[in-house]
């Protein structure tokens, strides 16, 4: 069953490279970046500015190809894909939790991006913690490395062959 | 710019009416489904039952068309569609936090399920608060009407016309 979107938007940041960006928004806390929607989908952004996070789903548009098992940029051993926020995944469909800054028109400021520059955006949802927090939750492999996340840079292991 | 997509599996939930349905996770806690993925990308699910909770990212299959200001279940006033989790949206994608049970091959059972029976499944994350959570976020218009997210359950206003 094939589905088809249309990007709203696009986002610009300062990420040009496929390497050497934050894996995660933890580590991108101080990077600031722009989604800039189509102008005529700029009246669904009214109300925006009342929320102080945003999730961003957006098409990871530079990963071409998946694995089934890879090595995670925070492991050295084989894990499953949905075990994993890898790039290269049946569907290239990258989810992130940023905050905003400033909506002016069609335009959001926002910090925390770990996005590369030109991403395509798919949809933007308000971060409501009712909806989307998860009280004490088991994180699996990641457990003990978590904390890596907010300094962990990526390469080129995902990088299209 | 258009981008496609291809399920990569398919929910099995007790709801089929797209009225008088939890509106939120919150609203489903006990709500037990099933996601069934191709049995070829089974191996893509290996490590994932180490984690309590996954996001699930999906097509919201019966949405037809969106406009920009909205009435949202909990609100009687018009907001911006992208500060809103309404299903009539741009690109119709819906977003879940769900509460893993059990993994058994290709299929995983889960609970908290607020979608549709027969929705396609676009991507599986794994749930990890140091992405995914924010401290004392703001909410803006739904400050005073996030705890009826619980209670409340859809009606007709987002039926295809």
């Amino acid at each position: 069953m094939q589905i088809t979107f249309e990007a709203i938007g696009t986002i610009k940041s300062p990420f040009k490279r496929i390497d050497d960006m934050p894996i995660q928004p933890s580590g991108a806390a101080d990077v600031i970046g722009e989604v800039i929607l189509k102008p005529e989908l700029s009246r669904g952004l009214d109300d925006v500015a009342g929320f102080s996070h945003l999730i961003l789903i957006y098409c990871l548009h530079r990963s071409r190809g998946f694995e089934l098992k890879v090595k995670p940029f925070l492991d050295d051993r084989r894990r499953g894909i949905f075990a994993t926020r890898a790039p290269r995944r049946p569907n290239p469909i990258g989810l992130s939790v940023v905050k905003l800054i400033a909506r002016e028109n069609n335009r959001l400021t926002v910090a925390g991006l770990d996005v590369l520059d030109q991403t395509p955006v798919l949809d933007i949802k308000p971060y409501v913690p009712d909806f989307d927090a998860v009280d004490k939750p088991v994180i699996g492999w990641l457990t003990d490395r978590r904390h890596l996340a907010a300094s962990k840079r990526s390469d080129t292991r995902f990088k299209n062959k």
